[in-house]
């Protein structure tokens, strides 16, 4: 039921900017079974607009199910990466959400916000690595959409700002969830937070929050295929098991993490790929000329 | 029924030096809406009394309280930080409790190390950011005291001793708990815990235990004021739900943590500050200048 | 029953290769109150054949019980550190593990699994500090067994590479579940983890893998045993209630990690230890010279 | 955009038997604010098909949204409740999955079972309460499906089995996980799952498992729409924030279910059902004669 | 510090009405070494008003720490257990706490809630056995209080009824947090809380809610006194370790409370209390004649 | 390695009375693939001293490994199942533990609780389901005992004790930890720890402690050998894959616990059994003329 969604996005790989069903994201596939997802609002600085959050969710449930598909890039096209939420776009969902009394208010405001931290938790649960490439500017939401990426890489004129305290809210769509568990300084974090000031990229790169800095944008996006196309060119059952698993011990202490694993594995280690890679190993084969099969 | 005691608080920001009810901490008001709460007996290298533990405790319950304050800054008086615990003062009250038998002693051993914990885990529970400047030695239950504060500055000159093995004893009131979720390497941490040794101000920065390093402590105290004034200036709603969130998300997963931001923001969301905020934005005004209603 | 265990670990401390019982590992007695386990198939680049994994098992139980041991020290004799799993030796074991249908061939995958997990957490159950000294290559298992160790060094020319992606699998003895909680960077674990990229010693050191590298291997094992021995002089009530507390830390939230606390202290506080530290603390003295009981 | 799903199943509440979308589902509103969701399948004993699978979370996330429900009903059309899952048409989409190797088949297995659990899961995740009346045999699927509603009634001649271990399998979608936590009595759990005997109304009553025994079916749809009745004429904020929280504790301690449910009344508590109820209840007026908003 | 309140208490033990410092309470020791707390606004039907909830907390924490008490009975005076939360009084408290906007309201309805949980988690935090005595109506918020104590009684006239939804609001001060911990049929926890419908004692004995059933008030009291004399008459180390641990096990998995209970009892089975009750039982005499030592 | 213990067991089968290398238990195979443990010390009551401790830890062990064994009978000779631990021959041991300050002698209890626990939550960790059968009396780490085995069954005269407040301790080998998880009335298992107090078979019966009550030994062996082969006829795979999804329920969240049970049955559904039972389910056959594979 979902094969015409797959195949609209294998049509889309021969394109470049934002086609239908798409009105904010460009689809393509740059590199044998890595897609790349852009931001595509460039005149609007990739802000997250209505469309926007739906969109994710739908885009990344179909490349969940690509079986053409093993990795994933996400950059934003245009001067940066996204300036965060589109509040005039977003204002009269999220802020006058309607309802008789205040309980009513907060039940709708309660399921708006669940619906918007979905779309950066469909990127958790898509089984495919996602390596998010920033350049320029990465301000609100785009901290909540980067912590729910995989690998993080960023140019030499990148920042980040956790910006939401500045307009008088709780970051609510992952940051504060995530990011403390994605950089190893629980005072950094803190400081972001709460005073909502700029990173810059050696900042973000010494604190871990991305692990590789590149002098500018082609370099990056080079960077991030290359990077994305190593994780592509490997057993398919080996590297989306090793997502799952790391997700799972993200929250899970670690007895009960090595049991999952344990269990887990008992039928994923009887794919051929073992076989096909140990061989490909002892002739010196790069991993990627392993013919895999589909997952 | 409180409100005595916050105008204890209000009337103390005028002074300097310590005055009832606290033996042992200096309290002001330096900057508007931030409180300071120093350790002060600089004479005895700020170590910890018995008056100190519960003092510090009545001390973040009025600031809990007290609505004209929105951030707090911690520092010590005199040469140092702290020299931690004054084992002198201390000692007939931990080891020797009182009791008829082994379970008895332990009994009221377990009651009085779960009092002392209280005295840090009070700092958590104020929903204010607390900023911790630490210069000179921090040793101790000194870093008991600062792992439970939000954000972490020190002096050039500051070093940091997790002492406790070098007295016979696990570091039993935060140390063991927090330090592994504050910095990101955990054979630091073990080291640290281990064997007792220093960590100057450069390991601190690099680690990520602290998040800036000052020339001297009156660079530092500017900058941790000034750091407290930026939190201090936007929306309580804000600034409070985010560290009360950001330590929910510590001790949660990820779809716990996100559930529970969900179900704080249906209400807070609903706040003033989010209009008169995003208009300031729009103005280009400083957050600061916004009149935000107390909390 | 165990104590011609232990008197076997005893003898052992004068001898410098592998010997009965152990086929792949050399135990000896390098520094009072240090054991010193070394990885001992250097002609086969120490890889984990079938012995070494039961062995390991065997060996950290009699060190868990040995009276005389107060911390350990784990190396790697010859060129490297270790190339990981001898995938020949074990291959038979997990590959083929025999079954009537999938379930019962994963059913036994499984436990096979689980044996091999519990081969590196018994380096945890084991209440003495183990610090583990890295140099040249550490792939594959070596990456598993070190992330389970309490403190890690290595020398300059030390690599590390998370290799199971390489050869068809996830990493199922402990990386994915350990790694994420060692170090601080959330993208660069996924990062090695989905890649099998070489780490080198620099980058191990500035994301917080080890806490200190060393000019060569000489320089690294005399580092470790000065380091092991500061722990071994320190009380073990103290330092072995530090171990299990930190433990108990990294898979709990706060709250319970401080009740945890509170309950061991309330006992082993009563220990003559603090009295003996204090003690020596008054008169300047080393904790090494304080007698402390047998544990 | 679901308002036309919503106008769907108004429409069909005028209807008896099933109508489009539904093939396996009758949906009415026999009585004010009550949705009665009828399995339909009678001539094949209500077995659960493919279509069913689908329809009941479209069904359920229909209702979910529907502001004019406020209780649901659940019972079976025919001579029984229901004789669980269709094996043949079942068959070919459980057992014989696809993929190259075991490990891919495996994948495809687990994403089933995923989608299948989320079926029974939808009941749980819908706010508003579900009564389920069982009548006849309850068999396999059925017990999944009545431990994820919230109240259980029967007929006299109803009986339950947990009949999955006889086809030679451990019970995947719910049972296993749910019913522990639905009875009180864990040696008749596992007596019920381990040798899939039938369990009889009275025992049923007995342990908990319904908390209502009716003569015969009139009787028990009587019984269940009066119940539903009950539920839906009090204030939808207070039934459905009760339902919220009753699962919420299941799953979590109790200090963690008070903090939440401390955080889900700060704004639910502000409702104007609050004065209403009050007021009613003040005039000994029946709380449904309560002029409550939709929620 | 405590202890004149402890002396207090002791005062009050001959009296009967309540006295200073409590208006709602009525506290005496009508066994040795058993506290009666006797809910004492009979005029009033034992209504929860705002006196009551910070009464309860100072009296357990009384409790706590009064070294001549092992057991507690708790009951009600005049007609019935009580009529549950005072609407009455305490209705601006909770219905108009003030505040500028919904934020700001929501935040000081969520700290008063706290604090009303606090009321009934004292009972639980107090390490003395708590046997609760109902007799006649318990409604609302007397539910709460009955399920944080640890034995529940009743007498024949008995009922018990969770009112919350009849006044338009999710009972927040524990009772959807304990009552499915407290009895075992999940539907009928449901159908009490979503229904408010009334339980008389014979069903609340079946479902387990109360262990015993009295035939009048009288025979209740006495045999409420007799169990906690019993309770009060063993050896308080073994006694308090059990409630402890008890409460522990309710909110951990079995391995987290085995490892518990190790480090609990690791110190408390050094008591004397052991060789006390096993001599007493070798000479067959009745643990009451044990003189053990006070806790 | 195993094998030769395993011979042991089967050659034992034709036994009836204690053989080596047991001498406490006496173990049988009186029916196809259902293992009988029977502990047999009658003279001394079944009372359980240091041998048993480690026996019933080794006789588990060899159960889960036998893959002829499919269910297991557990039952006491002679006068009554069992009276508790055998004070006189293990006093020394948890009693004077030694160690040379109270942190020593705490750090050696703990140590012995630790093994006295493993010795029944082998029962649990083994795949096998254990029924156990009680006639006569069950005291102290009886209940202990069968609060760890999967169904509970008794006969007219049995009753059931939780000895261990009489003697002075907290009961530390699992029955606080698993007794609140095994029957539905938290009253009642506070009053059966808190005061000792005896509960005969009707009310084991009617709290679901045990599901089924005989009127005599006879009776109920032969009952418990029936409900055994019951269970050992069935699919092993779907059988154990049953216990081992049981016992991880009791233990997680309901959402945890599907995710784990898809994980699991993701490789298991891939069985023969499945179809082997289907077939014989059509053709109207016993599952126990099923020729299943071993496990």
């Amino acid at each position: 039921f979902w094969l015409p969604a797959i195949s609209a996005v294998r049509t889309m790989s021969s394109q470049t900017g934002p086609t239908p069903p798409f009105s904010t994201l460009s689809v393509s596939r740059p590199v044998n079974a890595v897609t790349h997802v852009e931001l595509h609002r460039p005149e609007k600085r990739n802000a997250m607009n209505r469309a926007f959050w739906s969109e994710m969710v739908e885009c990344f449930n179909q490349i969940a199910l690509d079986s053409e598909c093993r990795a994933v890039v996400v950059s934003g096209a245009g001067k940066m990466f996204t300036a965060g939420i589109d509040l005039m776009d977003i204002a009269s969902d999220v802020l006058q959400p309607g309802g008789d009394d205040t309980a009513r208010i907060s039940w709708n405001i309660r399921r708006i916000i669940s619906k918007y931290q979905e779309t950066f938790s469909v990127i958790e649960k898509c089984p495919k690595p996602v390596v998010v490439a920033v350049h320029g500017a990465c301000i609100g939401g785009g901290v909540d959409l980067i912590t729910a990426c995989d690998i993080r890489l960023c140019t030499q004129d990148a920042w980040f700002q956790v910006k939401e305290v500045d307009i008088g809210l709780a970051a609510d769509v992952g940051t504060l969830q995530r990011l403390p568990k994605v950089i190893g300084s629980r005072s950094l974090v803190n400081e972001l937070a709460l005073t909502a000031r700029k990173m810059y990229s050696d900042e973000a790169k010494s604190c871990g929050l991305v692990s590789r800095v590149f002098p500018d944008k082609d370099a990056m996006m080079a960077g991030a295929l290359e990077l994305a196309g190593e994780i592509a060119g490997r057993s398919p059952v080996a590297v989306q098991g090793t997502k799952i698993n790391l997700i799972y011990s993200r929250d899970h202490s670690v007895a009960e993490a090595l049991d999952y694993m344990a269990t887990w594995n008992m039928s994923m280690l009887q794919t051929d790929d073992v076989m096909k890679s140990a061989q490909a190993a002892m002739e010196k084969k790069n991993p990627k000329e392993v013919p895999f099969s589909k997952l």
